[in-house]
């Protein structure tokens, strides 16, 4: 377990940007978030509807820190009245993340 | 987006197992911490001296965390009068997390 070679472009045992990552996708309900829109939950009231425990301020915070860092936008939807999120390509690229953590939630999840 | 496929074993836009992995590993600092321990860090004095800015009181807090739910395991040195604190079967799984995340890091750091 000396080093992960996939990390080999970070420089040593700490990396800012890593670390900052971490920070972003971690915060409480962030990964949830990022979770249902991942699979296509795009609307205000339906995201508080799937994610059970969140509350609307907490949502509307969450949203607006993903928007400051360009992994969610707000876009106008067809009818012209209401607001969507969506991933952007940024965000989009959280992915893989996602799949991975994913996978080692339901693998452990039972240990 | 409808959906990510690799994501098709949960049932829909909200997984419990999904969301407690995230706020474990997202935790302030954690996350830190394990990319720090996948690179070969074990001793306590060592970790707080890679991981700037992290106090050795959430240190303790966050291995013991870690320790709980069975991420690292705490192991007596060849001296026997230290410890170290090591990825166990099921923190060592975390690997391919910390490689997608830090990725996505280097990839969009700059954006």
């Amino acid at each position: 377990m000396a080093g992960i070679p996939d990390l080999a472009r970070t420089e040593g045992p700490f990396s800012v940007v890593f670390h900052e990552a971490a920070e972003l996708v971690g915060r409480r309900w962030t990964g949830a978030i990022l979770f249902a829109l991942a699979h296509g939950i795009h609307r205000f009231s339906e995201l508080e509807d799937a994610i059970p425990g969140l509350s609307a301020r907490l949502l509307t915070e969450r949203l607006r820190e993903l928007e400051d860092v360009d992994v969610v936008k707000r876009v106008r939807q067809e009818s012209g009245t209401r607001w969507s999120y969506r991933l952007t390509t940024k965000g989009d690229a959280l992915r893989p993340v996602l799949i991975a953590l994913n996978h080692w939630a339901v693998t452990w999840s039972e240990c």
